[in-house]
């Protein structure tokens, strides 16, 4: 392990200029093998519908993500790959399985609700039928307020939300404009984003975390939130604590947003409403088998020592199957590597594909494999610390690279849903763009013609980014990512574009190939700084 | 009574010429009044949310049908109406209220499903689990093959359906270029509709009539098919039988799109999928009083026994709660009458707003009252022939009519939803469209003003037209009404807008007030011809 300020230095030196994407090598004859396997010979779809329609959501520390990862790691076996592995993430909690979800509405009349438990929160201990109630409980005078009030309710926790006439369709795809304006950059455009409120939101947590023992305590029944979706589109993500030894409170469900509005303006009416819920869930003790990463290897020939990576995360949330979000991702990438070694392709540097477990709950598997191979930070001692959420602690000192840092060339992900890739997130990398546009020409017929040096948040990528190594997020159509499958019930096989698919795995392999064949690692921007270190709490 | 042949001339010669639109009087003072009213103090959101939040779906046969009509009549009396009344449709068919339906499934993995019985199927008895199977079963070699191999199963009845992604928004309003097309029309611009082949029709009914009896004496537990919405729209109207008497079958279920196909992947897999389903019905005799129309007049002045009619059906499907189909036209005709007691207004004729029951079973209940008291064919003996829908029956005998029949200037109806009147079908009616464009001038600002010479279909507006008295139905904004909310469990409250229904009723008030005060009944179009009489079969 060295220190950054020394490692930055070689890493300048070491790296080429620029290169202008007129000079950067195409090898279209690779293009060729690429384009012919993936048109005529794809399997994307046998290998989402496994992950979906088989394996199903694959919760974080749940059964089916280790399920997930050994059919995974088997069929990358299959296909010719080498060091197939399946490495734990632990510690990471608890694990949670949606066994039985039931609610209907009992009176003033019957109607069957929709309603998904979040993750992580108990179920109700059989059938259980109460009074739903309205209550805001956003500070302590709210609790005060309603103190022995709740016992044996069903607590509303959300206002009415008006719904929207969807005049605008829900799936797009990109349009030459929108891809020009991407691309294209106004530095002084976008009014600069306020500085969080530590102290505001230090505040807010602290209040957040009495929420739950509070509920229990009152004895209510189950509590209920509105969905942001509508038309029985439901978003649902986690609720509870998937930390052993935290307060989940009670089963906690959230309803389509119709149907709760319904029940909310009954209530508003002075009508008793009552509900009948049963929720059952197997809430098991941590198994480090179920929280993992996946890797596997296409070995590298003259470069061998180092690496390419590609990848996508294999956990889902639990309402649907994770279709688009990420069993997409992990399938184009598979589908990359199989490509790569159907067409015999001998890359120079070893091709590593990893899928992440992990990934929902804030990149923990992209953000273990980086600490315990490419660089780390010593481990805070302090308990308050680690009871915080990572961006909130304090730095425990500079960070510490380690052998793999200098060695990877570039991690590529896909993590936005199901449609084509359109271009790539080069992540303020300037050289990294030049390259990227003569890689994206090949490809432009199909739709990936973009190369923008903006940066993309909340995925794999960022773990890599975040440590100096070059980590990039392709562009993908919007498709309904937003508006139907992204944490909702209805992220399922059916909402993949076969088509959008094939494509992507085309420019994902092209990609990989081409990094793992030039003569140079893909070009580093300077290292981030350090951060400074407030003093201590 | 009268026979038709006679009527006719007498008609033909007391209507009066048509007007052309500058002729026809407008009383903008009138107009002035009503966009006071309706503008200022609609109730017309109270309305629909009593129908819907409250008494929730309206199923005809069933016990909150009368609890509407109950309602509305109490409603209409408050409101000022005179001679409220609530009269029975029967003999109609059974009640029927869901009470609970749950399925999931629980082998290969579990999987809360959402699926909604059909109207008039049964229950399971309590919760059953089984294999679910995939039965073609569309004629009589198919029975033959699955004969014995379906006891204890779950039965899917349609094959995988491919679902969409929706590049095309799921609302939207007329342009000013489509309602130009609506209003213009090319004669020889349609291709004729072949004519219905009866024999083949009669074939697939009778096979259709076994299928009942089949499923059950082969001790399926349910049956399922594929809703044609997706993401969580789920569309569902009846199955089984309403008829007292007649084979209703196993337990019949509707699934949402995504996840059936999931199944049915699964299925075709080979893997084993077993559900468990429970669904609890509530399926009763014939009650006469659940079987209903609601009248309520505002009785006219010096032409008080000449009439003008305006409603919507106040029956629902079962999945929503009927909002848009047709809470909505309810609601509008209800806010009409009462804004035109709120203004004072004195009709010359008497206004007679008419809440349809049985509507979605075959106009039922604007057939009742057409035939009991504006025109009927003699009853048929044959028993064959009462077991035909009515489009099949041969007819009796000539059109008989009744007093009535000379007196109704005019019914409008509206019941395509919840968007706003764009203008009116005006059914071949050149005079009628002459005078519609008139009293459309003082709502062009809001989007109406298309009077088109198109005929329309499908609601009760039909059964007037039918018998030669002037029926008319409103253009109305498409919204989402056949993509998301007609028959389907997203008929609810949040997906109507207030904008729009406030101006629908203002529309419909003008049109009824105007036919009201004008000197002349609405000019009639010729008696439709007799149909030809078939020989007996």
């Amino acid at each position: 392990m060295r220190l950054i300020s020394l490692l930055v230095c070689s890493l300048l030196v070491s790296s080429t200029l620029p290169a202008l994407a007129a000079d950067e090598k195409v090898d279209l004859a690779l293009v060729n093998k690429i384009r012919d396997e993936g048109t005529n010979r794809s399997k994307i779809m046998e290998t989402l519908s496994v992950l979906t329609d088989e394996i199903g959501p694959r919760l974080t520390g749940s059964p089916s993500l280790k399920k997930a990862g050994d059919w995974s790691k088997a069929q990358l076996t299959e296909w010719g790959l080498q060091n197939a592995q399946v490495v734990s993430i632990a510690p990471f909690g608890r694990s949670w399985v949606l066994e039985k979800a039931a609610m209907r509405m009992v009176a003033p009349s019957n109607l069957e609700l929709v309603a998904i438990p979040k993750a992580w929160t108990p179920g109700t201990d059989g059938v259980k039928r109460g009074k739903v109630v309205y209550a805001k409980l956003e500070n302590d005078d709210d609790l005060a307020k309603w103190k022995g009030k709740l016992k044996g309710t069903i607590v509303l926790r959300d206002a009415m939300t008006p719904t929207k006439l969807h005049t605008t369709p829900d799936a797009k795809r990109y349009t030459d404009q929108e891809l020009h304006d991407l691309e294209h950059m106004d530095l002084g455009g976008a009014p600069a984003r306020p500085p969080t409120d530590m102290a505001e939101l230090a505040k807010r947590m602290a209040f957040a975390k009495k929420i739950n023992p509070y509920l229990t305590e009152e004895g209510v029944i189950a509590t209920v939130n509105v969905s942001r979706g509508d038309d029985g589109t439901i978003f649902v993500a986690g609720g509870g604590s998937y930390k052993q030894g935290e307060p989940t409170g009670p089963s906690a469900l959230v309803m389509s947003t119709e149907q709760y509005n319904r029940v909310f303006r009954l209530i508003e009416k002075k009508k008793d409403v009552e509900v009948e819920v049963e929720v059952a869930v197997n809430f098991g003790d941590e198994d480090p088998a179920n929280s993992i990463n996946v890797f596997a290897d296409i070995p590298g020939t003259d470069k061998k020592d180092e690496i390419v990576m590609l990848g996508g995360h294999l956990d889902s949330w639990h309402a649907g199957t994770g279709a688009t979000d990420n069993a997409a991702g992990v399938a184009v990438a598979m589908e990359a590597v199989r490509l790569l070694k159907a067409i015999n392709f001998k890359p120079r540097r070893t091709i590593r594909i990893a899928l992440w477990g992990g990934e929902e709950q804030g990149l923990l598997g992209s953000r273990d494999f980086i600490n315990k191979n490419v660089a780390a930070r010593p481990e805070s001692t302090d308990p308050k610390e680690k009871d915080l959420p990572s961006f909130m602690r304090r730095p425990t000192g500079p960070l510490m690279l380690k052998p793999l840092h200098g060695k990877i060339s570039a991690y590529y992900n896909l993590d936005n849903g199901g449609g084509k890739i359109r271009g790539i997130y080069a992540e303020n990398n300037a050289a990294a763009k030049a390259i990227f546009d003569a890689w994206l020409a090949p490809f432009h017929d199909l739709g990936a013609k973009t190369a923008t040096l903006r940066k993309t948040g909340s995925t794999d990528h960022v773990s890599f980014d975040a440590v100096g190594v070059p980590g990039f997020q392709f562009i993908q159509e919007p498709m309904d990512y937003f508006t139907r499958t992204h944490h909702s019930n209805m992220d399922l096989f059916d909402k993949i574009q076969k088509g959008d698919m094939m494509q992507a795995a085309m420019v994902m392999a092209n990609f990989v190939a081409h990094t793992a064949n030039r003569d140079e690692l893909i070009p580093r921007k300077p290292m981030p700084p350090e951060p400074a270190r407030p003093a201590a709490r």
